[in-house]
């Protein structure tokens, strides 16, 4: 399935015109010709099934045929919150591998004991975008640019907030604290985690310390693994 | 905690010599010096403490204080069969990933459909000692060398059988289907998935076909998320 992700259209349209770079891309990359089928989504759930009315290399027109709304859509919020990391390719695997697992938002958050201190939103959004686009998604995970650890928990959130981390103290399991079909925001922090600072501040905020299992993960796995578990508890 | 993979120890010395390699390493990048303390993992479960006794570049002698065996042993077997990914860094986090969550035997598979045809298991199995030192586990994951689809089915496997594809046909999940503390053996197919030849073989072989959720997954990332499943399904 050719997929193009088109967050511009929208479902009231009958005809449509690719990007010079989508249609470059469709023409001479694809070799698309007349009569052939794509299908758009718009990153918001949208799926659109359409066919190539002309291909031309700098302005293709598709003629729209059939739109889906609501295309799988989730049934749960998950927004996970993790200092992006030194080696900055650890953070754009683990942002493909959650956008094909499942997520809604990605914040990038710099820690106190964080290496990395900015990080290039635009690039790591690319990465997503592939990965929505190679795994057949019509919603387009959001990705917030990098803030402090104190910037970002003065940020409101509905819904049950986590965080990750590995120092001495009570900590839940997500299979029983969880609401299923629910809203989440977990926090993951940097290599050399949270500093004690930041874990009274977050609990202060009303987020309940978890536990990912016994086996200490890197930053990028720790994400993932979360990601993980609860697209899990809610599929079954 | 500065660990040391040294396979070829056993818990009775009460001595050991590093090799040239490792001992390089101590003493000119780690910079250990006499009374440090270290700790080696065997692979098979062993953890021994141990301070330098002499730090030599090339032979550097360790003396051992303490043993601990079956150190965080795991209380499931679980081998995961996967076709080698065309880019082979897929593969590579793969086998990080898996090791630092949790997996005890890799085997390499050759599909009818996998576009690479082999793989080179020793630098393969330098990426699983890495991530058994960086998350401290005292036993090494064991890879084996690729082999084609039907000659890695004749290998006989105590235990629950799965294959994972993504053709039509029913497909039981793991939260129903996994007997916990038990052995598994998890096939994972190429980009192009299993052929209905292979999926047939394998059925016919004692394997059950199972699902990994509704999303569409890399190859690695079916993997990674056959490896959490199991995994998180063994510890609540």
């Amino acid at each position: 399935m050719q997929l193009f992700y088109t967050p511009d259209i929208n479902p009231t349209v009958s005809q449509y015109f690719l990007s010079e770079e989508e249609s470059k891309h469709a023409v001479r990359v694809l070799r698309l010709v007349n009569g052939d089928a794509v299908t758009l989504v718009d990153g918001k759930g949208g799926m659109y099934h359409a066919e190539i009315k002309d291909a031309h290399p700098k302005r293709t027109i598709l003629q729209i045929n059939a739109v889906v709304t609501g295309f799988n859509k989730r049934n749960h919020y998950l927004h996970i919150a993790v200092a992006p990391t030194k080696n900055i390719e650890r953070t754009e695997w683990f942002l493909e591998k959650a956008t094909e697992i499942g997520v809604d938002e990605v914040s990038l958050i710099i820690c106190q004991r964080s290496e990395r201190k900015e990080a290039k939103v635009e690039r790591l959004n690319k990465i997503i975008t592939s990965a929505v686009k190679q795994s057949i998604k019509a919603y387009h995970p959001i990705l917030n640019e990098a803030v402090t650890f104190s910037q970002f928990l003065k940020q409101p959130f509905e819904g049950q907030k986590f965080m990750a981390h590995c120092a001495d103290g009570e900590k839940l399991a997500l299979a029983q604290s969880l609401d299923k079909q629910g809203r989440y925001l977990i926090l993951i922090g940097p290599e050399g985690d949270f500093s004690p600072a930041e874990i009274d501040m977050a609990l202060q905020n009303g987020f309940k310390a978890i536990t990912l299992g016994e086996s200490r993960l890197r930053t990028e796995t720790a994400a993932l693994e979360a990601c993980f578990e609860v697209n899990f508890l809610n599929r079954i």
